[in-house]
C-alpha cells in the first residue's frame, strides 16, 4: 500500500492536494481560528452589510482551474469572516448566546479529517462507542438515572421530530406501514404550551399529524405551562374522539427560559398513558448545578429528553443529544434494513435511530469539550453565566425606565421600556430602542413577544461575555431609551 | 470591548481556554491531520476491534476537572483515531468511498471557529449568500438549467423528506394544518424502483404516509425502473382511489449506480401532475463530465433533486445540496415563524427551507472544495474514478471466476464469485468470500442483494485510491475465491 500509482498517463492531478500544502494550509488555518478568536470582539456582531452584497462580490461561476489555497484563505478573512454575524463575539447576547469552545473547535477538526460516517457501528466503531460513553456522560452530569439512552442529532428539531415519531409508533404501530390517512386513525394530538418552540409544530407538520393538532396549553403568570389547561384539554380532545400522542413540556422555553411544572405534568402523562417528551435543548446543561436541580424535578420521568450541547454545553454547532428511556422501541420506529446496510454484528447502529442514514462524527468534540473543562468547569461557567444574567436583571430592577417581564431561571433576561407614550405605540417603540441598540454594533440582542407586548431579551451563554459587555449593553440601553423618551416627550 | 473583566471573585476561570492553549492545540491538530492523511493507507481500513472493547477503555463517568489539552490529544491518538474506519483510506471501496478532502478539511474547521447559525439571514449574512451561490455553482456544475434554488442540509435522508413534504403541501395544502388523519385525505403514493434507496421508505414513514404506500416498481435487466410499470402502477393506483403524491427517481442507486429512465419518468409525471424528486445524491457530480451529462437527461424536469457533495464531490460530512424549483411552493411547505425569529429584512432565511431551525455554515467547506479543484480538477477526479471502477470491471469481465452482474456506469462495480457448489450454496460462499477478503485489512468492500443473490461491490470515491488499492483489492478476491473453491471442491 506503500506506492500509489502515479497520476495517470495524461499528467493530470486526480488525488487530493498534496499533504504540504493541507499541512501549511491547516497551520494557516490554526493562527487565524486563533487570531480570529482573540480580537472578535473588537468588531461588530453583526457586519454592517445589505443583503446581496457579498454574492455581488462573489464570482458568478465556478473557477475552471484550482486555485491556491492561500489565495482563498486571502478571501476568506477578506470576504467571508468579516460578513458573518459572530457567534462567539462576547457581546452576542441575541437568542440563545452559544460557544465554540477550543476543545470543540479542534475536535471538529479533527472530525472532518477522519470524515467517518457512523451510520453502521461498523462504519465507525470509536465513533459510535464514543457517542454511547459521552452521551451517558452527559446523562451523569445532569443527575438523570441509569435508563435513559442517549444519541446526537444534528439539531433539536431533528431530536424532537425523532422523539415524537417514537411517541407516534408507540401509540399507533400500525401507522407506521399505513400511514394516517385513510379513515382509521384519529387526530393525534400534541399538547404544548404556548411558549413551547416551533420546532413542535414543525414536527407535527411533519408527522402529518398536521398544525391543528398541537394544542398550545396557556401558560401561567410566568409562562409555565398550567397542568390544569393540560388535563382539561386532554379531555376535551379525548371526549372529541382525538387521541393524545405526546406532551412536550419545556426546561427552559425559548422568550423567558421558564420551565413547566415537569413533575406535575409527568403525573399526568403517567396517569393517562401520554409520551413525555422534554424539551431541555437550551437549559437541560443547568441541571448539573445542584442548586438548579430541583427545577428540574419529574424530567427523570419522562419518554424522550433533547438537551442541546450546542447550545449551553460549549460544543460547536450542530450537536443535539437526544435521550430515550426505550431504545427497542425507537428503533422499532425508525429502523429500515436494505440489504446494502445489512450487518452483522450484534450492536447498536445509529442509522436505525431515526431518518437520517449518515451520521457525523459528533460526539468527539461533545468529549474533548468535557474532557477540557471537566465537571467543575462546566457548573463554574453555566453558573457564571446565570450569575451575569441575574446581575443585568439588577439593573433593569432597579432603574425607574425599564421594567422586567420575566422570572430569570437561568441566563435569560426579558424586558421593557417604559416610554411616556400611549400604549398602542408601545410595541413600536421597544423595537426601534432594539434596533438602535443593535445598529451600535458592540452588542446585540433580539427580541420576542410576550402576551402580544413585545419585549427585548438578554441572553448570556458565550464564554468570552464578562460583566462589562453586559454593562456595554445596558448603557446603550438607558442612553438610546432616554432619546426615545425625549422623541416622544415622555 | 478591550479590556474584559477579570474572572470572578472566587477565582474560578469561566472564560473560554487561554488563547495561546487554542492556538497551540490546533498547531498540534493540524500536525495530526496531515499526518494522519500522510499514513492513513498502512493502516487496516476496519480497525481490528470487538464490539465494547472501546467503551470500556473509557472511564465511566466525565473528569471532576478540566484536563489538559494534549492530554485529551493524546488519547484520542490512543484510543479513537486507530479505532475508527478509515473512511479516507485509499483501500476504503464499500458502500460509497468518500473523501473529506484538504480544502474541505480547512473550510470545517473554520466554520467550527465561526460557530455560525444561520437560521436566518441576520445571524449569518456571509453563510447564506455564500451557500446560494455556491450551490448555483453546482448547478452550472452539473448543467442544469436557471430556476433551480439550491440550499444545504445534513443528508439526503433530511434531503429527501423536506421535498416529499413540499411535495405533499403542493399537492395537498390542507394537510399542514390538518394532518393526514381523520378521513379526507386518501392515501398519498410515492413511487419509486425496487433499486432506490431506503430514505425514501423513511421519508414516507417520518410524512406520515406509510411504508405500504411506497410502491416499489419493478426494475429492468439493467436495474433501471420500468417505465411501463411505473405508468401501470399510477393507473391501478388512481382506479383504487389513492392518490399519487410524488416519484422518486434514481440517478445512481445505491446497490449498482444505475440510472433511471429520467426523460420518461419525466414525461410521465409531466402528464399525470406527479412531483418529479430526482436522487442523484452520489453519481449527480458526475454529469459535470460532457460524455456522462447524457445519463441525466430529463432531471432538469425534476421538480427537486438532491445531490451530496459529501459523497463524490469531495467535501466532509455532511453536506447535501437539495434544488427545488420552486422556492416559494417549498417555504410555503416548511415555514413557521415564531415571535422570537421574526426579521424583517425581506430576504430567504434558511429556518423556512425545512424542518431544521439550526443551520451550520456548510457552504464554507464546499466552497473551498470547488475552488480548490476548480471545475476541471473535479472533472479529472470523476473521470479518473470511472476509469478506475472500468479498469476493475475488465478484470472481473477477464476471470473465469468472476462475473460481473450489473454495468457500470460511474464509479462502482458489482460482482460474484463462481463456486463449484450448489446454488443454495451461492449466496453464503459470497458473503465468506467478503469477509475473507475484509479480514485482511487493507481493503474494505461491502455487499448488497441484487434479485436475492448476494452481490459484492467496489466502489470508487476516496482521491487517495489509485489501481495499485484496486490490485490488492483483486488480488484478495482471486486467492480468497480459489481457497473457498478448494474448499468447497469446485
Amino acid at each position: 500500500m506503500k506506492a500509489p500509482d502515479p497520476p495517470p498517463d495524461d499528467g493530470r492531478e486526480t488525488g487530493d492536494l498534496p499533504n504540504e500544502r493541507l499541512r501549511s494550509g491547516m497551520h494557516r488555518v490554526a493562527d487565524r481560528i486563533a487570531d480570529y478568536l482573540d480580537s472578535v470582539g473588537e468588531s461588530r456582531v453583526v457586519p454592517r452589510v445589505e443583503p446581496g452584497a457579498l454574492l455581488e462580490s462573489l464570482p458568478e461561476s465556478p473557477p475552471r482551474e484550482g486555485e491556491d489555497l492561500d489565495r482563498i484563505l486571502d478571501d476568506y478573512e477578506r470576504l467571508i469572516e468579516p460578513n458573518v454575524t459572530h457567534w462567539n463575539h462576547p457581546g452576542f447576547l441575541a437568542y440563545f448566546g452559544i460557544t465554540g469552545s477550543a476543545p470543540g473547535i479542534l475536535g471538529e477538526a479533527l472530525a472532518a479529517a477522519l470524515n467517518v460516517n457512523a451510520m453502521l457501528w461498523r462504519t465507525g466503531p470509536a465513533a459510535v462507542e464514543l457517542e454511547e460513553r459521552v452521551c451517558d456522560w452527559v446523562r451523569q452530569l445532569v443527575g438523570l438515572p441509569l435508563g435513559f439512552h442517549g444519541h446526537i442529532n444534528d439539531t433539536a428539531s431533528t431530536s424532537t421530530l425523532v422523539a415524537l415519531g417514537a411517541a407516534r409508533d408507540a401509540r399507533r404501530p400500525e401507522v407506521r406501514r399505513l400511514g394516517l390517512s385513510g379513515g382509521e386513525i384519529p387526530p393525534l394530538v400534541v399538547y404544548a404550551s404556548d411558549q413551547a418552540h416551533s420546532s413542535v409544530d414543525k414536527a407535527a407538520m411533519a408527522l402529518g399529524l398536521g398544525l391543528q393538532q398541537v394544542r398550545r396549553v396557556a401558560s401561567d403568570g410566568a409562562f409555565r405551562m398550567r397542568a390544569d389547561e393540560l388535563e382539561e384539554a386532554i379531555a376535551v380532545d379525548r371526549a372529541a374522539g382525538r387521541e393524545p400522542l405526546a406532551v412536550v413540556a419545556t426546561a427552559g422555553t425559548t422568550s423567558t427560559t421558564s420551565v413547566d411544572p415537569l413533575h406535575e405534568i409527568a403525573e399526568i402523562c403517567g396517569r393517562e398513558g401520554i409520551w413525555l417528551h422534554v424539551d431541555a435543548a437550551y437549559a437541560g446543561p443547568a441541571a448539573c448545578l445542584p442548586e438548579r436541580r430541583e427545577m428540574f424535578r419529574g424530567w427523570e420521568r419522562a419518554d424522550s429528553i433533547v438537551l442541546n450541547p450546542h447550545k449551553w454545553l460549549f460544543t460547536p454547532i450542530d450537536c443535539s443529544l437526544l435521550f430515550v428511556r426505550d431504545l427497542e422501541g425507537l428503533k422499532r420506529a425508525w429502523s429500515v434494513i436494505p440489504a446494502y446496510l445489512a450487518s452483522e454484528e450484534s450492536v447498536t447502529n445509529p442509522m436505525d435511530l431515526g431518518f437520517q442514514l449518515g451520521r457525523r462524527f459528533r460526539s468527539l468534540k461533545l468529549w474533548m469539550v468535557l474532557r477540557g473543562f471537566g465537571v467543575s468547569g462546566v457548573q463554574d461557567r453555566i453558573r457564571e453565566h446565570c450569575r451575569l444574567a441575574n446581575e443585568f436583571a439588577s439593573w433593569v430592577d432597579e432603574h425607574p425606565t425599564f421594567e422586567r417581564v420575566a422570572p430569570v431561571p437561568f441566563s435569560v433576561v426579558c424586558f421593557r421600556a417604559r416610554f411616556g407614550a400611549p400604549e398602542e405605540r408601545q410595541n413600536e417603540l421597544q423595537r426601534r430602542l432594539l434596533e438602535m441598540v443593535n445598529v451600535a454594533g458592540p452588542v446585540f440582542l433580539s427580541g420576542t413577544e410576550l402576551n402580544g407586548r413585545f419585549t427585548l431579551r438578554v441572553a448570556v451563554g458565550n464564554l468570552r461575555t464578562r460583566e462589562a459587555h453586559l454593562r456595554t449593553a445596558w448603557d446603550l440601553l438607558v442612553e438610546s431609551a432616554r432619546r426615545l423618551n425625549e422623541e416622544v416627550g415622555g
